[in-house]
């Protein structure tokens, strides 16, 4: 096993020989352009290691790795157009360095490259591979689309949000890891642990990321502490102090979220001691815990050395402390 | 070998019954509406027709039949979004009745949905399938790209309009008919002339629907005689006219195509003039010519009995002389 340092370094290189400039270079510029901006790389990294993991050579992994950030990087485009972002890792986005069309086409086309990047396995692996990405392809498209479903609904549920929050981002950190395990032809049990290790990890980390939102260090917390309460997102703490809070508190809380203050900060602890008194911020804790320990729970039952395990362990625990 | 009717009913039969309402109902009801706006079925109809060409059940041949149509309706909403088109096949297009981010995802999902319909297919046909497929669809993004970048552009040539047709209509006509000949698993030599069959007679009838835009009769040709003209579309046409036309022919031309007349009658009757005298009518006549001979040539090489080709044979001049 080697540092999550190393399999990133060697996945840059590997992403960077792959995407060569072909005409017409309106389609093929942005695309570089995008897949250029960085990033951690995070779920291409998880593809190599996982492949190490269960004992075979990353590098057999590093097209499978590529299919995964490309298709990441296409789901980006076009969110960003849906969610008329003019920034993308602090960088201008396509459609608005472009054009909208441009955008469209382009992420159309990375999309379309993603199942190219596949073509390099022989065909039983090719199509475990394949089908795997199909499910959480369309999975992530309906992720996508209950968000923005939501944003216009009042009667968003508990489980329709774990749901949301699970297609639209876990699930494709799943498939990142199992199919590094389906590469190294490892068990079904363990290509379904390790799946849900990915899975469960995922749903903690956006959760964890809610309530960071609003209880996070503004020193350590990669975001604007209090966003999600200055954009009346519906999020895990939002839904939770819904359910559970008194009927004077959720007529507060109902109240705060229709209104959009210049100055943000005293809406901002209101809904804060809301989210607290209400018993939502507990709740979110115990939820957070619940899927960190289904994933490891998870990775437990894999079955390869203590050692090989080690790197994930740290990589998890790391991720759920935000010290990385 | 069946009638085209026959097939086209099959395919509408498998669509109707594999095109289910799922959840959510803002992602698949759009799909559902664009799929079942009709259309001539003439891509999947061709999988299912070369199947049997080649002597195996075209009902092995539903599923790719139907990721090539979902795929070509895929395009369809994305083009649609991109030519802000108000109406498709006479209904209000997708975008129009929901909103264009509606369009972008449901779009993305067809995309996705076309690649799932292959996975009944065994390992080694699947991934023939996908290769294709994936070649076929990146070319079908690079032609429309290269249609959009045409419309700004003063210097296309001859070679990069066919090339653009090509991409953006005749490879899925031509990959529509390989994926029914891989199914059949004739030899590689057939697949490769069934390919340049639908790959040659798909350019020959886009030349002609440029030629008939200008000289066609408004009683057979189902669009607008003049539309091409009035939209100021450099068509093939055009890209003659420029090449043969004397210097002032030229000048005439270019002059036209920079005015939109409220009343078009005598700027469509001086362009056709243009069209006839710079020698550019009888040209893309001859390049029709060409194109349909090579297509026919195509077909004369492939070994199967004549009275298995005999459908094929009667379905191109059908089209070519647009009595269907």
């Amino acid at each position: 096993m080697h540092s999550i340092e190393f399999y990133r370094n060697e996945f840059i290189s590997h992403l960077e020989n792959s995407i060569v400039k072909k005409e017409p270079n309106t389609l093929y510029e942005p695309i570089a352009y995008l897949l250029g901006l960085g990033g951690k790389r995070l779920r291409p990294v998880l593809t190599l290691l996982t492949t190490n993991l269960f004992e075979a050579n990353y590098k057999e992994a590093l097209n499978a790795a590529l299919a995964v950030e490309v298709f990441h990087n296409f789901s980006l485009i076009h969110d960003d157009i849906m969610d008329d972002a003019p920034l993308r890792r602090g960088m201008i986005t396509v459609h608005e360095k472009w054009n909208v069309n441009t955008g469209i086409l382009s992420g159309d086309a990375m999309l379309i490259l993603s199942y190219q990047f596949l073509e390099g396995y022989e065909p039983k692996v090719f199509k475990d591979l394949s089908k795997l990405f199909n499910k959480t392809a369309i999975e992530v498209c309906e992720g996508q689309q209950y968000d923005v479903d939501f944003e216009t609904r009042d009667d968003v549920t508990l489980p329709e949000y774990l749901k949301m929050i699970e297609f639209k981002t876990s699930v494709l950190v799943a498939a990142a890891m199992k199919m590094g395990a389906i590469i190294a032809k490892t068990t079904l049990e363990n290509q379904d642990l390790i799946y849900e290790f990915g899975r469960n990890l995922g749903i903690a980390f956006q959760l964890q990321d809610d309530y960071l939102d609003a209880f996070g260090d503004p020193k350590t917390f990669g975001k604007q502490v209090g966003g999600d309460i200055i954009e009346n997102k519906k999020t895990f703490l939002y839904l939770q102090s819904l359910k559970k809070g008194s009927e004077e508190q959720q007529k507060q809380l109902l109240d705060l979220f229709s209104i959009q203050p210049k100055n943000p900060l005293s809406k901002i602890e209101a809904i804060k001691a809301i989210f607290i008194q209400s018993g939502a911020a507990e709740a979110t804790k115990a939820e957070i815990k619940k899927y960190t320990d289904k994933a490891f729970n998870a990775l437990n039952k894999i079955t390869v050395s203590k050692e090989h395990k080690e790197v994930l362990v740290t990589f998890g625990k790391k991720l759920m402390n935000r010290d990385s």
